[in-house]
């Protein structure tokens, strides 16, 4: 580490998924006057995160090995993760091709998968991530922890407000909801009349919007998607933007619940006028077992 | 009630839904000397049922005062449900135009939606429904209880046992299923390496074994289907058959595993036999999470 660093720009990491929120939180904490390193997960990343970063890695889904030399050869101490990654490349028969593992990697989840301990779930292999970053003296940071101001707090998002009768659906599912984080399944869940429609497992969240609009065809469904119990603000956290309200409203739904102070966005704004303007609902409570007070 | 009636074959009610289940149910208990009323719903059940049955009503899937009509008049007092029923319908646009729901029902629904004091999940309405036959005198019984032997016991059915990793799976989703069982969301799981790829909702079983086909193109998974901890016998037991093991194939499964004792089927030998050329494995045990001696 340079002497000079501590009177620089603070540097920063970035492990770039898919989406609009690493470009612009990269934006963001460029505003901020820190200097940033990006690992661009390819097929994921869009590419003009670049223009706010000063270094720019692409890298597969498979090279954490690349994305470590990288970071260490910049003297990066302190990475953040933003955007999904498509867990369902994990399963597909040529992930092995398209995302070339690299010795590092491989060494990592072959002694993940033969220790035979604990869940191979999303959280374990999540974890295993964080640990060999450790490992080289690389934190993983909640992006939050450098702008707070993403996180979402109590509100009504939109000028309509939750019916009664909606409301009832937002309790029932979020009981549910909370259930499917703690057994690490999904983040979102579909509900009409109390009556569960959909559950997200692999198929993330757009996916299970999708499909509770095609097995609800008369639509006005409700979609709740939360924070697990002890959700880790530096990966995973739930987040949602414009490309999340057009699904809901392809797909029939008319009332997005999401928790506050677990959530993430740059785009509120632009979701807040695309909501209006087709009559959606969104509101983010605390605790949706309650009904927030109008 | 005639005086006649008790030295008569006993007279049994069929509610039949979707499959061959009902139709092998009714030839099976003729088989047994009982005669036979089937209420069959519309798009769901199997025409040549009829040929087992000495008198055949089609019936709406909202029509249970016409059911009850039909029972009533030919002096059933015991109704066994077998085969699923669409759920799905229930969320469809043309629903009320498809189906019909006469006085009786609307009324017995309305009552139950206007209660607001229950959830409005499967468990809660097939109550409603039990209680609105019993109130006519109707008693919904458990088909299993005229024949036992179609309760699956514990057993592997197949020549493929499943492999170590495999019972991984099934312990892991086994606890999830159970979970998803209380809950009152689905019957089944999919799972690979200790993940879940799918869990069902109202899709039902068959749509959630091809979605995780599709989420993992590798195939080599496995899927659980279980009963609720507290399983009523009278309806929405777990039910499988050579069509459940054509689509596990066609999706590329290669593990089924179901709950010994809350499981029937009528087509076990035909089950045994497909899998086996298939190389499935289908196994029955009573608690998936301790692994079943060899």
């Amino acid at each position: 580490m340079s002497l000079t660093q501590h009177n620089t720009p603070q540097r920063i990491g970035i492990i770039a998924g898919i989406g609009l929120y690493p470009v612009e939180l990269a934006k963001l904490l460029k505003n901020k006057n820190y200097e940033i390193y990006c690992a661009a997960i390819r097929d994921h990343a869009l590419p003009e995160i670049a223009k706010y970063c000063v270094e720019y890695q692409p890298m597969g889904l498979g090279q954490f090995g690349k994305a470590i030399r990288f970071f260490k050869k910049h003297n990066i101490t302190s990475v953040t993760m933003a955007g999904g990654v498509k867990k369902r490349l994990l399963f597909s028969a040529d992930f092995l091709w398209k995302h070339f593992p690299d010795f590092y990697t491989a060494r990592i989840f072959s002694q993940h998968i033969l220790s035979k301990q604990k869940s191979q779930g999303n959280d374990s292999l999540l974890m295993r991530c964080v640990e060999a970053f450790e490992l080289q003296g690389i934190h993983i940071t909640a992006a939050t922890d450098y702008a707070p101001e993403l996180i979402m707090k109590q509100t009504t998002l939109t000028k309509r407000r939750p019916s009664s009768s909606e409301w009832k659906d937002i309790q029932y599912g979020w009981k549910v909801a909370r259930e499917i984080g703690r057994l690490d399944i999904g983040q979102s869940v579909a509900v009409k009349n109390q009556s569960i429609i959909a559950v997200e497992a692999l198929e993330g969240t757009d996916g299970c919007i999708s499909r509770a609009g095609s097995l609800c065809p008369s639509g006005g469904f409700t979609i709740i998607k939360i924070g697990k119990p002890n959700q880790d603000m530096r990966f995973d956290v739930p987040y949602f933007g414009v490309e999340t309200l057009k699904n809901l409203v392809a797909s029939g739904a008319c009332v997005l619940a999401m928790e506050a102070g677990k959530t993430v966005t740059v785009e509120a704004q632009e979701c807040a006028d695309f909501a209006d303007k087709n009559d959606l609902c969104v509101v983010f409570v605390e605790d949706g077992t309650a009904q927030m007070a109008d």
